[in-house]
């Protein structure tokens, strides 16, 4: 991803291998100030997976990889490093896939199969980019909510893939970015990145979204997933099923950017998908402050659950797929 | 309104005249704390329209007669007053109105003009609090937007009158609270009115409003309205028409309550209606802190406009109209 710094314009991931050391972006500190970090040992490394340093699926399990390998260039035991670092976020599930992977290469360089990992993210990213980009016309208005972007892939991301590659072939759009309460990733994170690649852009509260659909100003709907069932019901941010409803009631192409890995078959539809409940502070607490009475409490789903007939397309590294067509394309695998 | 102090539990108004002073609950220091205010001269009556002391269209009506009733008693230049007055928030409809009204019966006892100004706006809103509570069953899930409430309307309020009546009249009932990004007048002034009124209800983040309502656990929307047109399209705050949409998607009824004076038979429709673009800040920063990245702007409109076909029906003082038959039943007036 293109980050601005005060050296100039670089060109980063979210975390990579820099010779005998890793280097990651610490997401903490956006879009605030703009730090790097060196991670030289698998501890320090279970540690910036642990106070979210790093963050987002498909990066916490990038850096998993670059963790063990850490382990391993240091000639360490491999088994408690995997220990270590399992044991950092328990409920994430790329986390887990890729210490395994790294266990099963144990024989051979886990430096370069950990720098193979990242760079397979990375792959599938840009091919969701290349497939999507097409969909972004010049002159194009999009909305995207939440940040499925560079920093929670490694690179390019899912939804914000398509954007950066039309960018990057000259074409010019406009982006409605969802501020995404509770957590605020939009206005953070998604606008930081949208910053940095030069796409102009304008951060909205999440109440504006169906306004500005109303009018006529938004051209196309792009947003990522973190779980497809195989009819095409998807979970992703909560708010996202909203944007959904609110898109096709005014006649807007809904798309959804997600590798193939985030469809899970055995899912015959989104009602099996659980929603966690995260904490009220996220909604009464602004700031560290309290905005809301005390003695209210709040609800605070994390995920809400879009069904498929609002999607027009799953834009993945494999091409633009019909909800209806998913299980035939992909159902294989 | 009910209001729980350290005495004990009180009824008292946004605003009321007792004995040669006015007294205001200090709208600024909610939900943090509580505390009302004497008010003895106009000037000092502008500063706390200004100040937004008090606020809320129908309250600052009232605080203007008020202001101009103060002026009277200490046989002060009325004309004078009246200038003073209006230079507070010049767009309040509501403020100009009464304070012309109060000019117009200047040869007579002000102050018994304005209390019973402020009266007959508490009369209104108690009806739509009866008309609207045989709406709200036992054990009906509700869910409102921003503040209607008696904060705003010198008491009962507007969207939270039904309520308050069917809870005076023994209904339990649950309230999803939508914060109301940007300015939170949801997770603020709505919650407040409702935990004191002892009325169950939980805040939520304005994006997980339509997973409640697609999990069937939204009965009841109701919110306020800031104009509405002659075909029952209506402008209220930002968000309101993403409920609107989501409540008909999910076949749940959907009322807006106002009174009559609202409606303004000038306007053939919503489209007339001009949108008030307010500060980006109220997006970029939270709690004075910028979250968002300097250098992104924000887009902030202030109220969309819900086309009539949305709404149930209007909830006013002469009873719940359908959109369709508000032009016969109101049209003459």
């Amino acid at each position: 991803m293109r980050v601005r710094t005060r050296q100039g314009r670089e060109d980063l991931r979210a975390i990579w291998m820099d010779g005998s050391v890793v280097r990651a972006i610490d997401q903490r500190l956006l879009p605030g100030s703009f730090r790097t970090v060196a991670i030289r040992t698998y501890i320090e490394m279970a540690a910036a997976i642990s106070d979210m340093t790093v963050r987002g699926a498909p990066t916490i399990g990038a850096a998993a990889a670059y963790g063990m390998a850490l382990a391993w260039a240091a000639g360490e035991d491999l088994d408690k490093a995997a220990a270590a670092i399992k044991a950092t976020r328990p409920t994430a599930h790329d986390l887990f896939y890729a210490v395994d992977l790294m266990l099963s290469r144990r024989g051979g360089d886990l430096v370069k199969a950990a720098d193979a990992y990242a760079e397979e993210i990375v792959s599938k990213c840009k091919s969701i980019g290349e497939h999507g980009a097409p969909l972004i016309k010049d002159g194009s208005r999009l909305l995207t909510h939440c940040n499925a972007g560079a920093l929670a892939t490694v690179d390019f991301g899912t939804a914000l893939a398509p954007m950066r590659v039309a960018h990057r072939a000259g074409r010019r759009f406009f982006v409605h970015v969802d501020e995404t309460r509770p957590r605020l990733q939009g206005a953070k994170l998604t606008a930081w990145e949208l910053l940095n690649e030069g796409i102009d852009h304008a951060i909205i509260a999440d109440n504006a979204a169906g306004h500005y659909m109303a009018r006529g100003q938004v051209d196309l709907v792009i947003v990522g997933a973190d779980r497809i069932a195989s009819n095409g019901d998807f979970a992703n941010k909560i708010g996202t099923y909203e944007k959904a409803v609110l898109a096709r009631e005014n006649g807007i192409p809904f798309y959804v950017a997600a590798p193939v890995s985030t469809f899970d078959f055995s899912l015959g539809s989104g009602s099996g998908i659980a929603i966690e409940e995260r904490s009220q502070d996220e909604v009464l607490l602004l700031g560290g402050r309290r905005v809301s009475p005390k003695g209210s409490r709040a609800l605070n789903p994390a995920f809400d659950v879009t069904p498929s007939r609002y999607v027009t397309g799953f834009v993945t590294e494999k091409g633009v797929l019909k909800p209806s067509d998913v299980r035939g394309a992909l159902g294989s695998r």
